[in-house]
């Protein structure tokens, strides 16, 4: 019997980590996707995932509006609880086999919830790893909700393992991020295309001459520091004046101080050497860093996609706090000189070496042979 | 500088298991007392707890209307996402310092959720035991988004820690309802008074000749079995013959089934010897059961407080599967056989002895001597 | 091009003022029936509608669970908006061309709303009428939301148009519920294999030696006298001593003083000539009214279908205050002597004659071909 | 007794269509003021009214999140939905006497439910007026949910009698946004402080010169066509090319098309002539339009305050349709020759007559004596 497989998608950054997931369970004739959209993926300020997600080929199942407006804690916890509310509907209704939800957003608890309330058997990409902050709850929550753990690495493993879970539910496939890495750097691209694509704002300017690629988002324990810690990177960028792509954060408590230091540091500032985009499809993004002389910011994809590209990463701040990282990263503080000195080390550096530390590709592949096979159970029991 | 202690009781069970801390909070001059009374707390037909509150000399600060009618999987998870969002607003208004959840129900989730996306400092009392079904992993995930652990027995605290949490928050208590057990046995009382004062349904007799206790709820991963199952227990004391006293069951996907079942039983079997209770205080409760040959059902009394007073279970079925147990439970299966059986058995064995293995009292003290002083921290991270 | 009619029915006397409809669109080539059970609809304890509605042959489209439990004014107003919020999801997923909504209980502002704010055409069955309390804001509420209009009377006519609705959206045809009376005693029966099939609790009794309907729902405004309201009732029902077949009432704030009473009541009294039903098919409540003596309460079947029938009723209290009504109601307040020598007088005088105040027959086919063939609007403007 | 009235504020142009009641209720010794912020009122993005009501030395009882991001058809129902179950639990909590709503935005109908659900006196100001549009549903749906209307003109008590209210609890006050212009016009000002004050984007010139003002909402009906209709009026603007002041719209389903629109021709567009302001005091706004040529767009101040004031006005679309106006007022349709045309006959014609249809001022006042002394009712029916 087909299998019915509902995926959760509620964020952009948590497409990448599952496409090559979706790709393959539309491949599968054991399988059936249920893709359910949701929450920042919709909105077109978030650069309208769902739009993407269409235009790549998949069918939505349903569309789940949950974000309630304000970009606060209050409005974290409440949109959280109206999308478990939705999703419980959606749910039922659509009765599948597994939800699958992605990493750690404050919103995947909603899915994590309604789909263990609903007794339906939960399967977690990207547990195991350690970071901080209300992600590090969410994710480890999730984690004992979960009833298939599918791990990026074998630390991520041992500690899904320590966290009484059972050896036979957890599985190493490495992240489906990297999947996408390996393909896109499979095919062959114009770069400079991309001002054209995706228009953006900002000047335009020749990649071929270096760049650096910025993304920073807000962090949620620290919320009125967001636009102070904005700005540091926004002056430290402003005086290194290397080329430089800006992707614009996501929705998150916090979120305001980010935006509204970014637009107020552009209408104050002339930034020619800087292009912010919204949006970007996972392939040219990776083919941007992979051609960027560094990362800066605070993204998982410093840590995680720039591990296997080699590209090096300034890390700011303590949001990938405790993370695995490779050689790749070098750590600073929220100040605009520990920030742009750091950049500096990058450019004069160059590409570091390869790590495997979050998979080798065809992730994809081995999360839908386990969805397709796997025994459907919900009952746990710690083992300790 | 006083700290504002914000309490969250959601259900009649949860009640004597926070009371003796509630008591000593009020009479602490380093606290102040924020009492939340919400979900099935709030509703007459499982008992009214918020009526008992307020006798019993506490102030509802916010009274939260979450429980979605229906009494099934997919009401269990709206109803927490409703509390969630409410929450939310509750406790951004209110502005505690130390949020208190307790146990492990289903809605208690929404509690913990929205204090841990507030930023306030969540304790959690009663982590780190185990159980089975949905409360298995809404406890644990609970501990994981917890910052402070209050925890009943020192295998608990192994558990807790085991599962990552710094041994530096995790608090070796014991449970305050052993208080209430404690406080109840010192006070004298009338045991036929509370025919009078609780009336319920079905005859009254003579408690000094011996009588047994039933309270059985029902299990929500077994939705459609819970009839037939109550029907067992039904069979089993109508067969005994035994005067009882039978406890009403707590909201719970599924209970429809238990409460049709009980309700069909009783208008087409003759049931002189049974009387049906909604509600009791937590002390006249103790009593009642501390001058029980035995108690038969699933509740955590049976496992919990029956351990300290030395009176013999009849532990049926899954519910309390994993949970540490002394000398007095005994487990049977779903079999009117099975449960006369061990009813008669315990009945002639008799009193059993004391074991402290959810603690000997003093906890309220304990705990609200830790939430005087503790330091509120949010943050952590996976020690592993 | 098939037109798709979304209809919504949230409680047990809702849906006989839409069957006929219902059967009509399943008919016709022309529509296509969506059809949502929500709120009190889905309950057990409010007689389960749904399986009534699955056993007459309906396919339902969606669930929708919204009832927020406490019965309470907080409570309905709760209800009502969790049901907004769920209905635009269901709308905005199953695209009607017109959603229908029936009368006028406080959830129905939930469907009239989620449909006039999506843009889809609402149609309102039974607006027009008079009565009072909360049901005569709603109802006259929805009149002014509402893009279409099916009407039961030539009064109720005359009023929608004084509301200042278009002359060419409102349409006299008769209620829906006496396509139900029409055909119900159309067909034969044998009255006394009703306590087999609805079982109810309480004594059976000889139906042909004549017997009295109760049916008696809270009135919202009046919250806190609801128990003393039925208790009246009761003591009046039980002083006659006639056979009685009492309805439990719906779901409603103020309906567990009612509830409460009823159950106090049977507990305290000897009550062998009264039969209390949860639930009964329209067609057998029909035929049940049709052969008895009178109907005792403040339903408005006694004013709607009785007016047809020729049943004599006592209406009591002012939940029917000002709808129109026809010879056969004798109206009495909240006092025990005044309701039970009104049931002797209506038992004494007898049958009265058929009233056509609330239509004919033929409202179902009469309303379907209009939703079939009128134009789809949705922008009004106030006339005057 | 004092009596607490409560004022719940969702959107910026309420503000000042209650801001003298709120003066004169805080200065009344019988009246006290409770005030909800609520909706877009509280976001940033939306010009922060929350802001402006507390420099202005009210305080906000409660902040009611309630905006579900998306601004589509879907999300406006969604966000009533979950106003009306927060303002449920709030008014709960507050227990007023009297509950006040402005006009008639669509999240306005979770004030009036929760109102009239909880039995609380409704007072509705600025009913009985005609306009088309989902707002005319919600204004006359709210009309029949309130028990007390306060309205602008004779014209509207005339209709909102005709609507069966009852003309004891309807009077004729005048609206108290014409409070705000007397007094604004009363006190000096210093024009071109307000580019430092409110600072905005764009370029800045000087207001003695000339210039005109535009406000341009989306039309919920015609959700797709937003973005055509806005850029219609950017470019009748830009070829007129006279200085402009240009104020962004409110949040309403279809405003993320007029945003867009709005940003993507500021990019593409040179607009050094316009100025783009997201809020202003309503002091500053009435001296700005005081000041101007005229306005244009679709907001009723252009229709309201500007027949006071004898400011001519452009008015697009059919968004004021049906409203009651002055000869100040000049309709054209969605295109950039007719706009830019009426544009300049605006401008050639000069100021028009002073034209009291809306009002001579003192609303606040006589608002406040009525709510201090009439008798609280929330019981009506139907005259005809």
């Amino acid at each position: 019997m087909v299998r019915k497989i509902c995926v959760v998608i509620t964020a952009r950054p948590s497409y990448p980590r599952v496409r090559s997931v979706l790709k393959a369970i539309q491949a599968s004739s054991a399988l059936e996707l249920q893709l359910v959209v949701a929450a920042s993926a919709l909105l077109e300020r978030y650069g309208n995932t769902e739009r993407t997600i269409v235009d790549e080929g998949f069918t939505i199942d349903r569309r789940v509006y949950m974000v309630v407006e304000g970009e606060n804690l209050v409005t974290s916890a409440k949109s959280t609880g109206i999308g478990l509310s939705e999703l419980a509907t959606v749910f039922d209704d659509l009765g599948p086999d597994i939800v699958i939800t992605i990493a750690d957003r404050f919103e995947t608890m909603a899915t994590a919830i309604a789909s263990s309330y609903l007794n339906i058997p939960l399967a977690h990409i990207q547990g195991g790893e350690v970071t901080g902050s209300i992600d590090e709850k969410v994710r480890h929550a999730i984690t004992k909700l979960a009833d298939l753990h599918f791990v990026a690495s074998t630390k991520a493993y041992e500690r899904v393992i320590a966290l009484g879970e059972n050896e036979e539910r957890v599985f190493v496939t490495g992240c489906p991020s990297i999947d996408i890495v390996q393909q896109a750097l499979a095919e062959s691209y114009s770069p400079t295309a991309i001002f054209d694509q995706y228009t953006g704002v900002g000047s335009r300017f020749q990649l071929s001459e270096g760049y650096i690629v910025v993304v920073q988002h807000p962090v949620t324990t620290e919320y009125f520091e967001s636009r102070r810690h904005i700005e540091e990177t926004l002056h430290a960028v402003k005086e290194v004046g290397a080329p430089t792509l800006w992707f614009w954060p996501n929705v998150d408590a916090g979120s305001d101080g980010t935006s509204a230091g970014i637009r107020s540091f552009r209408e104050n500032h002339d930034l020619k050497h800087i292009h912010f985009f919204k949006n970007m499809s996972p392939e040219d993004f990776i083919r941007i860093l992979d051609g960027s002389e560094c990362i800066v910011g605070n993204s998982s994809v410093g840590i995680r996609e720039c591990a296997y590209l080699g590209v090096p990463a300034v890390n700011i701040g303590n949001r990938q706090l405790g993370r695995d990282r490779g050689s790749n990263v070098r750590d600073v503080g929220y100040s605009r000189e520990d920030i742009s000195d750091a950049i500096r080390l990058c450019r004069e550096q160059g590409r570091c070496a390869k790590d495997l530390l979050y998979g080798g590709g065809g992730a994809g592949n081995r999360i839908t042979e386990i969805l397709a096979s796997t025994p459907l159970t919900v009952e746990k029991r710690l083992p300790y």
